[in-house]
């Protein structure tokens, strides 16, 4: 099994996504869950760009980190300078790390449009600047900067540049696809021609995703001998992003048998993938190969069926082995074993009692008639099951509700909602404004029920969609509400459904408020 | 050039995604959209699952398309029928169209497990099937499921599955990677041994994105001899996803010298994108390749001035060339031709007016900071440009209006809505009832203004739409509301956004109100 080192610049390339902005803490907790997974090298800044990085370097040395070393960024010195007195390379010296990762030029076009200097005199800045930091003591990976557009302009100029890095004394050449436009034949043809050139020089690929091959072009170079991978947690980075780790670490390890990670840890990736979306303060994406909440989501139903019997026959790995898990979806196309997979993660044994589940299902199709649908409804479905099996009673009853939005003359907006619930016996009438006529219904709600369950006070509505039905019907037409909520330990959704979007409005609340006092019960 | 023929399953397989459920109208939308781009085939569902993929095929014979042939989608025929007398097949060649593509079993395990059936009755089901849609004067395209993990099964049996169907007469075989699983390097070698086994026969690739190498399988299929590319508009489907045609079209057209639409054609791409993202109710996925809004993005300093001396320093195609533009973070500023694009469509001429033509920009950035979106909303991109000219003058003024929701202690709802307009100096004040306070809104308006303006009674909404923006922020959430508008000559769209979706929606509709007013003059 071939090893495969790891290099991970979520923190560095990463943070340059639209929308990012890593704080020292956050830049730290990053780092601490990359080495507890078992990631090789973490790219935690560059040291001479900013004094967040600065920060960050001096911090990290506290870490005590397990599995990974620290690696600080930087360019080759500049034109005209001693690589000595080069304040980024003495920053990164400053920064005592034991390795660092400089970039160079390996396209004409660069050297000539962006450098303003002579090919010579980059092959120069190239070997000075790496030989500096080997006789400091440090791992130097050298970056080539647009290795694949350089190589396709001038193969030879290209791997020149790369011998200058390894003339320097670097440890390792990372071939950088920096505009991410190639395709994977580009990618093999490259690799193979360096892996040529430089027999027994460890290679690494960097990749970013621009034509959506950035995790098919890593895993083609690391087949054509690279055994550094560089890329980010989800893939963020700018543009259309880096290289995603989590697509490509399980593809080398559980497909091609390459050696990344321990096999235990592997099923800490989707922990990882959804930590780093957290903090980063980015909605993961659920559709995320390996790791998204949909990676293993099935709504068609001769699928489920399938997977019943064999999950092979529509799963291409088992999730348990990245820690995701299986989600069956229930909706129109969905058929019995649907439903009955659903259950059982409810906790509910549907097969066990036929007849139920013949209640449910009519229940169910009968809803979904009416525009209900139960994908990322689960609260609502739990409460549909208890119904049909007659374990429901409800908590409180209304008995009305009114919504008013004003807008007066001086166009003010005052969205105010009043609520008569009969709650244990007792009538309760409460009053309540909002930012709209929902956040209205529900601070109300809230006012009613607190009294006689303080722990809906634990509970926090964290999405809110709403999608039109029959949309040709336009403003009479008919809404579906989907409401998330979460408590401490736990996520779920409601729907309602209506030709008015308060009403329907009303329906996922109270739903999201029933399953939270029954699960509490 | 080697022609590729490009076949969408965005209304069928795409349709499987969590949270999408096209409505008939839906697809017809998205079925002209895809011809007008000059998509070759259009799976529109299949005929014989459900009654929605019935409608959908009888009024899609009224679309007139120039260059889509519709296909009807379904399965061989079920073991022990005889393929005339299979429901499946004969819902096939009821719904009249011209292209059929029927699936079939390549893998063992799904013989066994899932049709439970013998080896040999499934290649006489594949074989029947195939030939009796021949005879009903049908081409045949034919899906062969799983295939590349029935072909590392038993590379013999699957081999024998393609046979069967090319005696029976299929026009092509259409490799499906079903499991999604599969490296590139797996596919290059299974096509390739197709290509040997089946010289001169026309093969597809239809691959799934769970190993994240959906776009680079099928290029890697087409470099290998397919010639059809199966795949979903931004890559929407089950689990992790279809392939992508918006990132697959380009690579083959821009960087591999493919012919698959006309030159022209492909600078509507990132239009097709964003507008099936709209009518699926998808948020668009920003770093999505070539047509996301953050494909052409720079944040970094020194990319954006290597960019404004040279574009290919950053970036691997001209946004233009797939119609996306370019943008820089840091100034925000962006979609110049964008908008001169869209106000020429208005007959509006921005580029003999510069100034008029900042203004408008600066407009435009404005709003969009607060959530607008102008794309789908040319009634009120209309109107805004307008406003910047100085040129707009109101033909009402609102002066207050109240909506209520009421649901009563028998569980009735009345929504009802009063507004107070001045108009031509004129004090109206109305009432309204409606299906819900939207509704009610609409109701209201139109009453007040039909005495003043009669030409109002020719508009009909013909869509609303309500997208909620900063969804972490829940029920008191911004949401943007999109509303369709159409008389017998246009149809317009109008945008409102708010906190309070009564008051987007009052934004909306007094746009539509306006616009076909001014239109009118």
């Amino acid at each position: 099994m071939k090893k495969i080192k790891l290099f991970d610049t979520t923190l560095r390339d990463g943070s340059q996504v639209a929308g990012v902005s890593f704080s020292v803490e956050d830049k730290l907790k990053i780092a601490r869950a990359l080495d507890a997974f078992g990631i090789h090298y973490i790219e935690g800044g560059w040291p001479g760009s900013n004094p967040k990085d600065e920060q960050f370097f001096k911090k990290a040395r506290t870490l005590n980190l397990r599995n990974s070393k620290i690696v600080a960024f930087g360019s080759t010195r500049y034109k005209g300078h001693r690589a000595q007195s080069d304040p980024n390379l003495l920053a990164i010296v400053k920064s005592k790390v034991s390795a660092a990762c400089i970039f160079g030029k390996s396209w004409n076009l660069h050297v000539e449009h962006a450098l303003r200097t002579s090919k010579d005199e980059n092959l120069k800045m190239i070997a000075d600047s790496v030989a500096f930091l080997k006789s400091e003591g440090l791992e130097v990976l050298y970056d080539a900067e647009h290795f694949f557009d350089g190589f396709k302009n001038d193969p030879d100029y290209a791997l020149a540049t790369l011998a200058a890095a390894k003339s320097g004394g670097a440890d390792s050449l990372n071939l950088c696809e920096t505009n991410g436009g190639m395709l994977p034949s580009d990618i093999m043809e490259t690799v193979r021609r360096v892996r040529e050139n430089f027999p027994g020089v460890e290679l690494g690929i960097h990749a970013h995703n621009d034509s959506g091959c950035a995790a098919a072009n890593s895993i083609v170079a690391v087949q054509e001998g690279c055994s550094i991978v560089q890329g980010t947690i989800n893939g963020i980075g700018e543009r259309c992003g880096n290289a995603n780790l989590c697509t490509i670490i399980p593809a080398l390890q559980l497909k091609l048998g390459y050696d990344c990670v321990p096999e235990k840890k592997m099923q800490g990736l989707t922990e990882l993938a959804r930590y780093v979306s957290e903090i980063a303060n980015l909605v993961p994406e659920d559709r995320q190969p390996y790791v998204g909440s949909n990676a293993f989501a099935h709504k068609a139903g001769v699928h489920v069926s399938a997977i019943a019997r064999d999950s092979a026959t529509y799963e291409h790995i088992k999730p348990e082995q990245v820690g995701n898990v299986r989600r069956v979806l229930v909706s129109e196309l969905s058929g019995r074993s649907n439903i009955s997979h659903k259950a059982r993660e409810l906790k509910i044994d549907l097969e066990k009692d036929p007849e139920s589940a013949h209640k449910i299902i009519a229940l169910v199709k009968k809803s979904e008639e009416k525009g209900y649908q139960y994908e990322d409804a689960d609260g609502s479905f739990f409460l549909l099951t208890k119904k049909a099996l007659g374990e429901y009673r409800p908590f409180f009853l209304l008995k009305a509700f009114r919504v008013s939005v004003e807008k007066d003359e001086k166009g003010r907006m005052v969205s105010e909602a009043t609520i008569k619930l009969n709650i244990k016996g007792k009538e309760v009438h409460t009053v309540a404004e909002g930012d709209g006529p929902v956040n209205a219904l529900d601070n109300c709600l809230r006012k009613a029920l607190e009294k006689f369950f303080p722990e809906i006070g634990e509970v926090a509505l964290s999405d809110f969609k709403v999608r039109v039905i029959n949309a040709g019907a336009s403003t009479a037409a008919k809404v579906r509400v989907l409401i998330e909520s979460r408590d401490s330990s736990s996520v779920w959704g409601t729907i309602g459904v209506s030709e008015n979007i308060i009403e329907a409005s009303w329906q996922a609340l109270v739903d999201a408020v029933e399953y939270k006092l029954i699960k509490n019960k």
